[in-house]
């Protein structure tokens, strides 16, 4: 066998002159009258081989033979090429090999699409063939930033004291346990294991131990109904320290980050990330993963507004609702179908009605116009720093509704504007989310976060007059409108714990019922405490410019949660159930029974 | 909150003079006469922190409530002890602090035990209560050690252009597949993801997409009845190249445990380790995972005494056994009684008796030697290297079985006498073991490793004559008698696939069926590949100097397979089960439907 002693794509002219062997598939065959010339790829790139009469001997007729994707190995002599036929677009474009010697080291039959980039090619194709379309050098590119990314986040972690720490894959079912994986046991029959979640109790558990800082890449599931972001299992970057700040901890990650987007993408980010309140992320920009490379803040102008003549603005701000604008600046001259096609995409987000104002030739247009007096105009002009040209978009609702249909807005618009710099990365820290929100059908207050979400200090007192009020000690950490990472400093002192299970309304029965271990682990001695994770599969997404998270991923599974590769999940033989004491209950089945 | 400047166990002399914070628990307090002495600890180590009514003011008092495991937040001055207080058993001892100002984080029940390294306490309390069995510091070095060993297998692998790929969790059940973990799939009723055993399959894909050297430190899972050295989830360093010879892979293999070795435990292993075939391992020393710290090798005296007048030997060696012996140096000494000890412990490797000779007085002693001649005797003395003082020990049996009473009886022997030095690592490669095996039940051949590794070139004309004499590209690592790693060349050329298919009896169809869309994958254009798999918690196991693979993970279950810490495996609500349309079916449950 002839084994590889130089790669194909680093070959320069630096190797004029040598004698290499090189092992790679087909990429390319140019039959010249008699010259064979042959791209030969391997994951380092590709090379051009030659076959010629004078100089091949036997090894042309057998190269002759080899067709795409045959796998082959080659000696020959590294030559400078003639200038007219130096090709710049690829790294060893100056040189090409005269080769003397080959061995067909396997055959290949056609693939069903070819191994280059750009591809249009259905996915579920790629993904059947899923080895193949590895070879193309975007996947491959992409898989290997990935590992680079990992590398990187272990390297720093591991400078900065952090211990790496698996963590059970076979675990316990968790209370809220609605969308856990199971796994039966043969050992244990009726038995459950469960597949996590996250490693979120083993963590905190660590640092009860005084492990003081544990990180881990941890891969979690989610047995959920998928969205075309999510996978049934994804891999974090799971980090969680005793004896910092949330401010140390996070400038400690902004440093990690900052590492990560210099060596993978050579870009420099500005340190330190803005930190942006949950309340001043949904004012703002409607949303708490806001978008921060354009601006076009929304601006609350209930105030100008209530007064007005718009009867359904003033209606719903007396309902505790609220009026919010923003400015699409430059957009007043779009026509009234334009305008109109906003309607729709606002009523995707639960607006009723999306009103309007162009200003045009100097004055406010519109249908709403007249119900303003010249003051509340001005008022308008002046709060949204309306000019000429420009187009008010108008959301009067629940703030919830307000801020979905103003941030959506926003976001479409600014992409339409081409305000969006996509070779921009824009981080920040989206802080202070409320610790508590009220489930209207339930009646009862709920855990924004998880019920060891630490409230800041300042608000504990609100537990016994306004949970509502009460801030959490927890983050994200936002890029380009995604939510990349998230986190929380944990509950450490058993009376702020006790607080926060009775404005949950659970009994201390109820608390250790659910909790149970957790709560008895954490009456010996447990330090301060908190965490963040990184969702790993959407930041190598961002880095690498995809937009799809299964490009990122070796293996994905389809948004059906299947594997087209290995055709997952499948029927097994009912011997191996009854191994388990398990057996499959159809729900026509049951109804037979 | 008083959060560290410092970490307990790194003050020296060095920082005499300043004021430090520190964050820790209380390891033990000792109250002398008004001045209160209290050993602080953190993941560093202990320094000794000192309430005295000169300079602690109300910090004393406070400190005097504080009880073992508390969590303390301390600031003081760090000052040089007097000469008769300096502790030289910790690295902290000649120097304390000065406490000025306390804040107690966090209060402690008593735990259920010390805190504190070789402790007896029963494992089962320990697994229940491992958050605070990881706080003793014995167990944070072996954790830190594994992060550590996790490190430098990264670290090598990526100098070496080995990219680490994540491979699904949630992948197929295998054929063979009795001990894999079933997961039901809420989306697909009926249908079952499984865990893998190992990333097998997803490794060779990779090869055949191009990538070339693949890593992954990896979960697996396998569902057996447990022995004391294995868990349901461990951990693999899985590693598969391309264009890779299995020489060249075994030099960067070495080359990758000798700098583990260093790094740990600063140990040099000698390059390049031993290689040695499964027929002399097996020869030699009765094994496949050969202690090789010490000699006393097994010698076949089959030919000396198949004409003797031990009838037993004669008649074995006609039936196709074998007559081993091991010459124990030494142990010509041994009373009547503890040479018949050793039979009970060869009857437990199959051995139905151990015939003996011992060499007392210049002469051999015992019931079998008035059954020998004064040539064979010679012999005997000459092959084994009998001496006076030695006991010769004599197996005969099927090959299978030697081996094994041998083996074991070398093993025991060896440690008895002293003959293993518990400081030494010594590394050995076994090669060139069997490709197939003859199942004699099933009357067929089957394959030792997997059906796709590589049989020697020089062996495949074989598969028409003699399968049995087929020596595969295969290799373990062995360390000290355990085996630390194996993996082998694979097959990569379709003829080849196609020998092996038949030789264990697959049709076409039925290889199809089992290994399906693999098969397809090396259809188009497989390199030559092969690879191996270390186990990562065996070798930190070695490494850390431990027994029992439980101490090396963080979270281990115990040998039936439960978490005593979350009590996983556990029941769960019917309506969970019905979701994912599974019904437990108990044995008794079944039998009455």
């Amino acid at each position: 066998m002839m084994l590889k002693t130089h790669h194909c794509g680093q070959l320069t002219k630096a190797q004029i002159g040598e004698t290499v062997t090189l092992n790679g598939w087909v990429q390319r065959r140019r039959d010249l009258g008699g010259v064979l010339f042959i791209d030969l790829r391997d994951r380092s790139g590709i090379v051009q081989i030659v076959f010629n009469p004078d100089f091949s001997g036997e090894a042309l007729a057998i190269a002759d033979r080899a067709r795409n994707e045959y796998v082959l190995a080659v000696q020959g002599k590294v030559v400078e090429r003639d200038a007219e036929t130096v090709n710049k677009n690829i790294a060893t474009g100056e040189i090409e090999i005269q080769v003397t010697e080959i061995e067909v080291m396997n055959a290949a039959k056609t693939p069903p699409f070819f191994i280059e980039d750009g591809i249009e090619v259905d996915e579920a194709v790629r993904l059947k063939y899923r080895y193949l379309d590895l070879r193309r050098p975007e996947m491959q590119r992409t898989l290997m930033l990935r590992s680079k990314a990992s590398k990187i986040f272990r390297d720093f972690l591991d400078e900065n004291g952090f211990i790496d720490v698996e963590t059970p894959i076979l675990t316990k079912s968790t209370p809220e346990g609605a969308r856990d994986y199971l796994v039966p046991s043969r050992v244990h029959p009726g038995e459950f294991f469960a597949l996590p979640q996250s490693p979120q109790i083993f963590k905190q558990l660590l640092m009860v131990s005084g492990l003081e800082r544990y990180y881990q890449i941890a891969r979690c599931f989610r047995d959920e109904d998928l969205r075309a972001d999510r996978q049934p299992e994804f891999t974090q970057v799971d980090i969680e320290t005793s004896f910092l700040s949330q401010d140390q901890l996070l400038e400690l990650m902004e440093e990690l980050i900052a590492k990560l987007m210099k060596e993978t993408s050579n870009v420099d980010v500005e340190l330190p990330f803005q930190r942006l309140s949950y309340a001043d992320a949904i004012g703002k920009y409607g949303s708490d993963k806001p978008d921060l490379r354009f601006g076009m803040e929304l601006e609350d102008v209930s105030d100008i507004v209530s007064t007005s003549g718009v009867k359904v603005f003033a209606s719903v701000i007396e309902n505790g609702g609220q009026v919010k604008a923003l400015n699409a600046k430059g957009c007043g001259t779009w026509s009234r179908k334009e305008i109109d096609d906003l309607g729709p995409f606002a009523a995707r987000y639960g607006a009723k009605g999306l009103a309007w104002i162009q200003v045009k030739d100097g004055e406010f247009k519109g249908p709403i116009v007249k119900f303003f007096t010249e003051a509340e105009i001005e008022s308008l002009k002046s709060r949204l720093g309306a000019e000429e040209g420009d187009l008010l978009l108008f959301s009067a609702d629940k703030k919830k509704v307000v801020a979905d249909v103003l941030g959506n807005l926003r976001l479409k618009i600014g992409r339409q504007l081409g305000l969006i710099d996509d070779s921009k990365f824009k981080f920040a820290w989206v802080v202070d989310f409320p610790l508590l929100g009220y489930d209207e059908e339930a009646k009862r207050w709920v855990a924004e976060h998880h019920p060891f979400t630490r409230p800041k200090d300042e608000d504990v007192a609100y537990f016994d007059t306004d949970p509502g009020q009460i801030r959490a000690q927890a983050y994200d950490l936002v890029l380009n409108g995604y939510e990349v990472g998230g986190g929380s400093m944990r509950i450490y002192k058993r009376d702020v714990q006790e607080k926060m299970f009775a404005a949950l309304g659970f009994s201390q029965e109820e608390a250790n019922e659910k909790f149970g271990f957790l709560l008895e682990a954490f009456e010996y001695g447990t330090p301060p405490h908190g965490g963040i994770a990184f969702g790993f599969d959407r930041l190598v997404m961002l880095i690498s410019g995809r937009t799809n998270l299964r490009e990122t991923i070796a293996f994905p599974k389809t948004a059906s949660a299947t594997d087209l590769l290995t055709d997952a999940p499948g029927t097994v033989d009912d011997k191996q159930l009854e191994q388990l004491s398990i057996r499959v209950a159809l729900k026509q089945a049951a109804a037979k029974v």
